[in-house]
């Protein structure tokens, strides 16, 4: 951030300077731990870098997953009005109030895995009623389009990022280990290639997919709305906004309200020493949002799913983070996230419950 | 079967005689309940598969996973005397041991999933002290050296076979609705190789790994011990074994009691109409010889994880089943499996318990 205009800006940039990285020290500590279990040398694979990744979070080789929760982030996107989803616009509060009730793909896979499920209202259009599960932190009725100007003010996108560091904060504190990023949010896949675009330099045609369903036709479509957006915040050339100088800007102008809350989540989780696993695309560009933001976030974050948009190779590239499932999904809400948080807590017990061999008296590999 | 020449062998083959296919016919009633769900058509991919196949096994468009089990075959190998394991032949009665008191690897990943673990010694050499969570099948202390002749008599091969029957119809009776293949026998991974080399016809070099954790000049020597096993049992040309003709010779001559019990849980699985979600290389190169027996229990099989094995690849090729997750895990015991089976649970509930968009009350797509 090159400058502060407002209490909210000055206030993330606090919190972002307080955000202590993982200690790496805990790696080799929990690899000596994994390497006397009762099991062959390194035969979980990935289930041990895993294990060791929440190691260096918890900073200790018995890290453990006490409660999950998944932090649904909802917003509608003004730049819906240059048709570029399948679905219309109200779909968005239709589906909160769905999530709300239930009966969501998302309620039903964190029920699985044994996570709650909460959903924060950050800039859905128009009001929606009351309901336990749902927390009201509306910044706007949604963003502006993108396409003939910035989608958020500076201040708007500090706001919406600070109340998702606000709910993994929250989490944290009422004892969750285990945090989701999901979403919610018609035209977002367009917010996302375009925050993907400006953030890695990327060509518009590699991070623009058929989001909820498209034609060959309408993703053209999409892709010449995506590069307008960029072309009108100058983030086409080495501009202002962009990889290196300002990529807070670059969020505010081409992100959406619940990317801005997605990417707060994963700094409050990092400020809380918390592990969060990050859906997919969506999820995915605004993880790279915070990680250019705030370096030290990324050692807090675990990937979980490859989305079937393209754009989403692109965001783990750059992030240079490598997903643990793919099941071509690409539905967001969290669900992708939800689904892996069960194998970070089989690979935190795995690597906390285990037996060593001194402990079961089982002999050792032959010389 | 050739022939029937013993009792357990003739009830073996009656029992396949009954299982009957999965219904197909649920497959297209399953994908039109998802089409109506409030998500994008398509949009959880593989997760739809999965959740289509539970569909058909259980006759219905609400598939449910109730309780969850992993039954772990154990038992040891005489092909152990060719020095083609890391570690000692003991260690199977060891792993026995810490996998009845909770220390291994299945265990933890089990209670992640909230899957139950029963062990069963079909052949593990010497004595076990009894445990709840141990069934005593043995069936021999442990197979003869198939380097030198037949692993088992086809007699001992159909006994351990329907011990994995009943194990599966104990469960399915008791009310689980998903099984998972899990086995412990240091040496395992040489008759799975032998074996899959002999049913699916692929040369020894591609079917013969690290095990858990062989030096290349030990996996040499390893391939060198299969070589002579299907040499000394009449499974390298185009004799009485082999693809066609003897499946369950090959079973017998190349097999491992636990990998004789394992295709019969596959087997029992189906003739319960139960899901059966198999494990890596052991358990896949054993639901291999099961479907070879019985090709109505091959729709009743959910793929897992893909071993680090290179023989797993192969079999799968054979089962023509796509692994659900790669983790490059190497270790057996139906960790892979149990990993799968939060999969498997979270599909089950996606299709079953999700709102339909009339139900929500969210809109259709546009046009």
């Amino acid at each position: 951030m090159k400058e502060e205009t407002s209490g909210y800006e000055a206030r993330l940039r606090r919190i972002i300077a307080s955000v202590e990285p993982v200690d790496t020290s805990f790696e080799p500590v929990a690899y000596a731990r994994l390497d006397q279990l009762t099991k062959p040398v390194g035969s979980l694979g990935r289930l041990e870098e895993i294990a060791c990744r929440v190691a260096t979070i918890q900073r200790t080789d018995h890290p453990a997953i006490d409660r999950k929760v998944v932090l649904v982030m909802c917003a509608d996107h003004g730049v819906t009005a240059e048709d570029v989803s399948l679905f219309p616009a109200e779909v968005t509060a239709q589906m909160v109030v769905n999530v709300c009730a239930g009966g969501a793909a998302i309620n039903q896979i964190a029920d699985s895995v044994g996570a709650e499920v909460r959903v924060y209202d950050i800039g859905v259009a128009g009001d929606l009623a009351p309901h336990p599960r749902l927390c009201d932190c509306k910044v706007a009725a949604g963003t502006a389009n993108m396409a003939v100007g910035p989608a958020m003010s500076r201040e708007e996108c500090a706001q919406a990022v600070l109340c998702g560091i606000d709910a993994s904060r929250k989490a944290a504190q009422e004892g969750f280990s285990l945090i989701a990023t999901g979403e919610l949010g018609i035209g977002n896949t367009t917010a996302a290639a375009a925050l993907t675009a400006a953030l890695t330099r990327v060509a518009v045609s590699a991070v623009v997919g058929r989001g909820t369903g498209l034609n060959a036709e309408k993703v053209a479509h999409k892709a010449e709305v995506v590069r307008r957006a960029l072309e009108v915040n100058g983030a086409t050339g080495s501009g202002a906004v962009g990889l290196g100088p300002d990529p807070f800007g670059t969020l505010s102008a081409l992100g959406g309200l619940e990317l801005a809350a997605l990417a707060g989540v994963v700094i409050g989780a990092a400020a809380t020493q918390t592990t969060v696993v990050v859906d997919g695309f969506i999820s995915g560009a605004a993880a790279l949002a915070a990680t250019m933001l705030c370096p030290a976030a990324r050692g807090y974050i675990i990937p979980s799913h490859l989305s079937a948009e393209p754009g989403h190779r692109v965001v783990c590239t750059a992030l240079k983070l490598e997903p643990i499932i793919e099941f071509e999904m690409r539905l967001g809400e969290g669900t992708g996230a939800a689904l892996a948080m069960g194998i970070v807590d089989a690979a935190c017990r795995m690597l906390s419950g285990m037996a060593t061999l001194a402990e079961a008296g089982v002999s050792q590999a032959k010389e």
